[in-house]
């Protein structure tokens, strides 16, 4: 029997040792996609305590312990810090299986340097331990970054903010670097409440004028380009229940416009439409302003990401509760490779699609996206398209297996750009670790079976660019 | 080389093979889902032969054998039960892989003490012993449950069914309980033949006239109170085709009015349309009786299960010769996440869901059910909304193994209810045994590769709990 | 650690290993599904160079180089024969885990006698070794096909087509046979150019005037017979962005004579609309043609293939420069159990439903094609209504697994007609190996953990089937 989350932990043979601890665990982290607050970087602050850290904002473990029978009021609600933590320790070892299960012990283990799986019996101690070790200032939000090697971070930033915090930490902080990510999500949601106001400010933020469609994508180039001169390199868009559908100019103005004079009050003007659109309407817009800004892209050779496949705020009720991003999301299951391939063809047919990752959130997608990424590799750099890692739902064992087995079976492996956290923790980082013993376990395992012959150099160098030098030279930062 | 089905049989490790001799192996069990005879339990028959008890409804083993090139006369026609025997076991051979071929040898060596496979070349002597066992007062049907350990079975019955076996059994047998389960899928087939006449049967028998569609739940609800005290805790819902459309009271009494009217004699009153109804008004009612009863499942506490994607009769040919349930129904590969996550939420919204248990069929839509479970646990009690094991065509172990690793990868393993048969035969009972002993090879390699730690206490009670506790809590019995 | 690709290579386990040189190794080749010419098998032609006979026209090779970053004049353009094969071989120690790893190395084994895993670094060596040897008589068209001990041939024909060289090869060649496959796409395409022109060209073909749908369906049975004389005993069909809608003869016919009367000049004669024919109408008349040809098939007792899911010619701007099979396909998502479950059922109704080969190109529909073989088995022979084997973007190991897992799972495995290569290029028949290995391994691994016993009469006559009987029984040649 092996032993539990030694040093060897899912390594299973030798080939994969070798692999991991001579090459991938020494690599500086990219971590190209999070949800880290810049503001807290800057202000590198400490915890207040492991609840804090931990059970904050993680709705990961919100979910977790909802399904375990823990009621609200220790997960979102009143209870004390230490109830929840108690509720939290308990509902651990349920999680046979569970990523969550790794990553909390292995969280324990990489920061605050506990071996022993935490349980509802060794709860309290470990909650002091961790609340002690917290208040050091070696547990500033900074110097967990630097601990854990992080070298790039693009957090997820929305084309009006201020990036006050990032231009702050680019001036100060030599150590990593903090960049932004240009996400237009806000000037996507034309069905959404206070999309009026939302272009108003953008309009005074950019400094531009917007009276209509072509006015909104020249606002969010003014942006873009202010955003790529605080180091932005990357892009990201969240499409949900539909792709692409064909739309002129013209159309997009009319429906950008008929949103524009719509009442905020009564936004259910008719059956299936909000402020006056349908939801065919909502997805021509998107998809117009998301190949629009991929010419944008491609202009300024930056990386897009689109992540398909959320299913939002399922639960009406823990809604009015909570808000959004609250653990109520899941996987939703529309079939979308003739939009996707037409919405990447618009911007291809004039050589314009920027290099591109494509991210599902449900797995049974891994495969038709690992099929269409050869659609549109044209040569200009090796993986162009990129298939994105396991997100989500799918950021575990099972999912990254497949979803490197689908890149090894349709693509070019050695060209993957490898991990992100997703998180907004900034204790997730061993989650890269947890990735690089899973790659070089895979990568072992084929090896050891004769499916690949044993070529240290290459088989090394591979590691190593999959866990940091692809990211880099396709951010090229 | 492992030997043929000895008595470590699917046990790859040696945890596996603790956790499946000193735990699992004695469990008692709760089928909580099965299509058994509460007729045939109560008179306790014994069976004619082997052929008579294996082969006399078992659609499983008619499509094998058509597959086999078998023809139709020696499956359900009018050869011989011994040349259709023979027919079987000269097939069983051919079945390398599939769940038959273990469920069947299982069998003979469970129930008949037969240690070799069975084929063509031994098909005699087995026929002989099986016979000759099956005239024993200790192979009646009531002897075989005892002799399984089953200690709790829930059939599948109609709303408008007398129970009179259920009541009689109650009475009489105190070696196990026989449960009735409530499945009005005949008060949801709004578009079958014979609607009316059923919706009378129903007002009959409830007391309680049915002139609308308040009518037709309040009849409903009358019959569940009468279910539930002849111990009925369990639910069941076929959801084909489509799952959920937004459906008033209104609109649902117009459809059930119009359907009322309807003349049995031209079904076909126009293109896509029967009974004068569209498939959309089909969903919307379904939809809506559905999340009627689930308020009133809610309400006293009893689970609802959804069976989703079966494909039914698709054969017209065979089913004009065999009618329904004869071999020819497959997987439907329709998408619904979106319309399930609204139906679960329409009776969530007032906190009425009650547990819930989701079944697939297509193994493509386990990954986005396991991620539906968190959108509507609510901490009212561990695992309140499960993902139903592996189901009809997923029953084997593929299907079992990806059922319980999406459980692991999405939700709280630890709390899964665990197995049952939807079976029609008596001898079907050592599945739950195949289940238990896959259950316990996969968490014991999980353990072995250092995945989880050996936590002997935890982990035997954990595989208790999924054998045998959980369900039973979770039906409250 | 395993020696790379051995003579043991993919073979596990001693079972395999016993299975695989025992009874896989020796059996000849019938490739019933490819796209080679028969023309240059006649012709008997040797290749010009390495690079002609390897990347002259192998699309899956080109996206990986282009995946890999490599320019397109090194690829479908002007670079020289040296170049392109040198940014090949650079591009091979790059597709770790990919098929073509594999391939291309067992192609240089078995069809050059080359140990080396080819890479920059001995690109010039084996160039060079492979030109010369390109050039012996022994390394012509036939003599490979010989060497590789190829039996049966099935290639892909147009039914307009003369079958020319068909005739002349089957005076000629006694050491294997090369039989059309009757593929009437050309027929079916009612919203594609030129499709007057082929109407026209098939009538002439046949001596049978095209006024109407009737006609071409007379027409195309015309040419059937003729196929059939020249030893076609397979015919194709791909079913792409839908399957089937009931469509009456007299609907058919005006959907013909409405395209026999469009302008081929302006084909968008609406949103959605080419040659006046809406996407609804091209499904209904493809599946028309379909079930009246499958009734023909079934008269003379040959084989339906269908094969369903591509998604076609996605880059707009590479199909214009390079024109169709270069590349750019990929696999479709859309859901099409009902419709494909109609199609066979209009076919079955009768009793006329041909033997069937149903293959997906998205591995997710595998399951459910699965479950679907069993609706249509009659017993009228073994294994009627086939799961075709892993193909094109899953004709790999982990696509060929799936297939087969799904097989034993549902089906009767033991009646699989196993491999084909689908293939345009002489060098990939070592592509059955590779299959052959994989098989004989999945089974060895069931036998080895006991879920099958060892009896190798049985389990070696299965394999033998599997790679050769059962496909030709099947055939009937």
């Amino acid at each position: 029997m092996k032993a539990f989350m030694d040093e060897d932990f899912l390594l299973k043979n030798d080939v994969a040792k070798t692999l991991y601890h001579t090459y991938a665990e020494k690599m500086p982290i990219v971590d190209y996609h999070n949800h880290l607050s810049p503001k807290e970087i800057y202000e590198n602050k400490n915890y207040e305590s492991i609840t804090d850290a931990w059970l904050g904002g993680d709705h990961y473990k919100w979910r977790a312990m909802r399904g375990n029978g823990i009621c609200e009021d220790k997960i979102t609600g009143d209870a004390s810090a230490w109830d929840k933590f108690e509720a939290w320790a308990n509902t651990v070892p349920e999680l046979f299986g569970n990523p969550l299960y790794h990553w909390t012990n292995l969280e324990l283990k990489r920061y605050f340097h506990i071996d022993t799986p935490i349980s509802g019996s060794n709860a309290k101690e470990i909650y002091d331990t961790c609340n002690d070790l917290l208040k050091q200032e070696s547990y500033t939000v900074r110097e967990l970054l630097v601990a854990m090697n992080v070298e790039e971070l693009c957090t997820t930033d929305d084309p009006a903010d201020s990036l006050e915090y990032h231009l702050k930490l680019k001036k100060e902080e030599t150590r990593f670097h903090v960049r932004p990510s240009f996400r237009p999500e806000k000037a996507m949601g034309i069905r959404k409440a206070g999309y009026a106001d939302y272009i108003q400010k953008l309009a005074e933020v950019s400094g531009h004028e917007i009276q209509s469609y072509n006015d909104l994508i020249e606002a969010l180039k003014i942006r873009l380009d202010f955003f790529y001169e605080a180091g932005c390199r990357i892009t990201d868009h969240s499409l949900e229940g539909g792709i692409y559908k064909k739309c002129s100019s013209k159309e997009a103005d009319e429906i950008f416009k008929k949103r524009m004079c719509a009442s905020e009050e009564h936004p259910d003007t008719a059956e299936d439409e909000l402020y006056g659109l349908s939801k065919e309407e909502e997805v021509k817009f998107k998809g117009k302003l998301v190949t629009d800004m991929a010419k944008a892209y491609h202009k300024k050779d930056m990386v897009m990401q689109l992540h398909i496949g959320a299913m939002r705020n399922n639960s009406t009720r823990m809604f009015e509760q909570l808000g959004p991003d609250a653990g109520f999301d899941s996987e939703d299951d529309f079939n979308y490779a003739t939009e996707l391939s037409a919405l990447l063809n618009e911007a291809d047919k004039t050589g314009e699609l920027p290099k591109t990752i494509l991210y599902c959130l449900n797995p049974k997608d891994t495969e038709m996206l690992g099929s269409m990424l050869g659609n549109f590799q044209d040569g200009s750099c090796p993986g162009k398209i990129q298939l994105g890692p396991a997100w989500w739902f799918c950021d575990h064992k099972t999912g990254m297996e497949r979803q490197m087995q689908s890149l090894m079976d349709y693509g070019v492996f050695s060209r993957f750009t490898g991990m992100l956290t997703d998180s907004r923790s900034f204790l997730s980082f061993s989650r890269h670790e947890y990735f690089r013993r899973i790659l070089c376990n895979m990568v072992g395992e084929k090896v050891e079976s004769g499916e690949y012959p044993w070529d240290e150099k290459f088989l090394g160098q591979m590691i190593e660019n999959i866990c940091y030098y692809n990211s880099k030279n396709y951010l090229g930062i």
